[in-house]
């Protein structure tokens, strides 16, 4: 293997991004847009050549901030044609008819979008400027974190890349190359969480003539407690459908061992979607167990041109829609802070791994707990009543009382703020319930001893 | 490099430890003791040919849990020759003389002993027996976590030495080469997290005729709330001297470049400590700064043969003086559960992992809120009158009220339990006392009213 030095002549380095994602694709293209030269090296192959990753999430929820973050760089039109509106959650109860529950206010909605359409969207984009240059099926195998010097083992012509870089992004997701050499470097702090839950992508085809058989425009959730089953539409027609439930016990991935017990458990426990559902057990077991993992670690970046965003930084579970939509944020933000330190690139990071971190943090919290949310409270009388409470409060006092989700789906205040704001407002909420409560408990009574009227 | 194949013979393959460390030599006599060969692989030279590492902690304290597995094989004699009692802390204040706080009873005390004197006598006790051999300068390189099979490097001979173990326990340290192969496995959690503050190691000398310059029977810390310097006696009258401190910041590490800012801050912070301390400057800026960490991960074990105990499961910060501790009471709790399971290697481990993570979280928690107490509790009046007060419930009520200190030191109860205990206890006290100011209050208002007497 010899090495070979890109850019040994004269110049600006190029700015390098590892990982031609969601997150590194977008990310050349703001670089791009400051003028700078970028470089995206992409461990898989093309995905606009090679089908990729069978069982990978293959659509996604768009909203609020990953919109604004296209937006900066005029994608937001092209996006948006990509989108299928979703309003709310439809729920599938055990018993009785699906109903709506909506997302926020009228006109408020998440979008479904295709994970591969509008990463090829990204990539095209960035790859339009000449400045952007892509290159697949090159992992970075390691990082001189001092220097902001990447290596890559270009495995084609079996060569090791070596690129100087005037800035190095690791935009290369939960199981980042450029991160696992920040934990190798002097006091990194560090953490993986893993759920004991993982999921399974499955599908719900087209029907005839092309049309939904299912509700097209909601996010489709069959909460089951313990587990669940969601469904999110694409412009085909088809839902992708992903059940959520433990690896290990009694109800859970490895006791549905055999078609037939595949077959038996969706017909009790989603009998609606099963009739749809005509490859369930080929899907089943042709498509790998997901896991879902958290990702905490501090900081973000290391000297002065080495960093990580998106998963790389903090790769959350999926239950709150906002993986892309943090990662796109994270561009947003750190095109916002090289502007504020007039492209100083070493102050820049350093101030992305400082306002960051918190609101990473607490997104990754969120996502955690939305799973129950998702999987159980939906279906609880008690929090659809609280839940209208929050939309009339919103509506009565839309400045001062916002909920939770919204809060996080539908603006752009940091996810820190965000939770702070909902956990006063619960406690606000929980409190007027129950004075509420204790005076109807009251009047109650006074009225049975006739004390009143 | 070519593959030796050791043990390719008929036979039970060996119990390999990797790791000759504290933990490791002590799991090497336990297995040896249940009647299996064992080898030790230590990836360090043996360091009672070779003096190794300048700037480790070079002594320990020695409790309750770490003197229970040594007498469980013997050792508690020939160990009890190497200790120093230590009977409380000597709080050294910036004003008044130096005063002792009592750890626990009369007769309670902690043990100061020497790292490597205890190192050697474990190496000297495990290979003392015919089926026990260490081999050393072999780093253990990559771990197969379903066979059992460990692979080292032999660098000497230029050899790849794979090793099939009946049990492969890795008792390698906090940054165990076996737990870095556990976090690869899918679905490992794992969270390093360090401290901003680190430490130095320095030391007082002994004086004329051998004579301890401080208190011998004592740890002396000199309590600074944002830092601290603390010190442990030696066998040949010798203190090991500890500064903890932050690694940045206006008083930390990187503020004392020069040998003239040591000394200031050693004569404005730690005026009696500096005047017995001729080496400092030289020590200051000979040793290194070492970094506190605290891992924790799950599960310790893999499968049925793979496991890790001691730091390369928890590692803990020092503030507790309990990391060797836990570590030897992991090898306790290892030999009982082999012992509980009829030698059934695979569901021994698995109870390890389950049974013992509560408890390692446990202390490393207590450890990190310790530095805390240390560093400043220990100088406040109300601190030091709430464990007045605990001592005398104690004494009062031995068995019903047991300071958290005693529960964590001198006893074998499970570090969790006695978390759960000491939270409990403190709410009550906190009532207690403030009732009691209640009352007095009170009470002097009806006394000054007249209203009594």
């Amino acid at each position: 293997m010899s090495d070979v030095q890109a850019y040994p002549g004269p110049g600006e380095p190029p700015c390098v991004v590892v990982g031609g994602g969601l997150a590194g694709s977008l990310m050349a293209i703001y670089m791009a847009r400051r003028g700078h030269p970028v470089e995206v090296y992409e461990a898989r192959p093309d995905m606009r050549r090679l089908q990729v990753d069978r069982g990978r999430s293959i659509n996604l929820a768009l909203s609020t901030r990953g919109l604004h973050a296209l937006a900066a760089v005029g994608l937001e039109d092209e996006v948006r044609q990509m989108c299928i509106p979703m309003h709310g959650r439809m729920i599938h109860p055990m018993e009785g008819e699906p109903h709506l529950q909506p997302y926020g206010r009228a006109g408020q909605y998440i979008n479904s979008i295709s994970r591969q359409g509008l990463n090829e969207l990204l990539m095209n984009t960035a790859e339009a400027r000449d400045q952007v240059r892509f290159h697949f099926d090159i992992p970075c195998v390691d990082v001189d974190l001092d220097e902001g010097v990447a290596h890559f083992d270009d495995r084609e012509k079996g060569e090791r890349v070596v690129r100087e870089a005037s800035i190095l992004i690791g935009a290369d997701g939960a199981y980042s190359a450029v991160r696992q050499r920040l934990q190798r470097s002097g006091r990194y702090n560090y953490e993986q969480a893993y759920l004991s839950h993982g999921y399974k992508e499955l599908s719900i085809p087209a029907g005839p003539q092309g049309k939904y058989l299912i509700e097209k425009n909601a996010l489709h959730i069959w909460p089951r407690h313990d587990f669940m089953l969601i469904a999110l539409p694409n412009l085909d027609a088809t839902f992708t459908v992903t059940l959520f439930m433990a690896f290990e016990g009694a109800t859970s991935f490895e006791a549905l061992k055999t078609p037939a017990d595949v077959e038996a458990f969706f017909k009790r426990e989603f009998p609606d979607a099963y009739a749809l559902m005509p490859t369930l057990t080929d899907d089943f077991f042709a498509n790998p167990t997901g896991s879902l993992v958290t990702i905490r670690c501090a900081p973000y970046h290391h000297g002065e041109r080495v960093m990580i965003l998106g998963d790389a930084a903090h790769a959350v579970v999926p239950f709150y829609g906002q993986g892309m939509n943090a990662a796109f944020e994270d561009c947003f933000v750190l095109n916002e802070l090289l502007e504020r330190e007039d492209g100083d690139v070493g102050r820049a990071i350093a101030a992305f791994s400082r306002e960051r971190k918190d609101d990473a943090d607490a997104i990754g919290h969120l996502a955690l707990y939305n799973y129950f949310e998702m999987r159980s409270a939906v279906a609880s009388p008690y929090f659809v009543f609280r839940k209208k409470i929050e939309r009339v409060l919103h509506r009565l006092f839309p400045e001062w009382w916002i909920p939770l989700y919204t809060m996080v789906t539908f603006t752009n205040m940091p996810y820190a703020l965000a939770r702070e704001r909902a956990a006063r407002q619960d406690r606000l909420l929980t409190l007027g319930l129950g004075a509420a409560a204790a005076l109807a408990c009251v009047t109650l009574a006074a009225l049975m001893m006739g004390v009143l009227g």
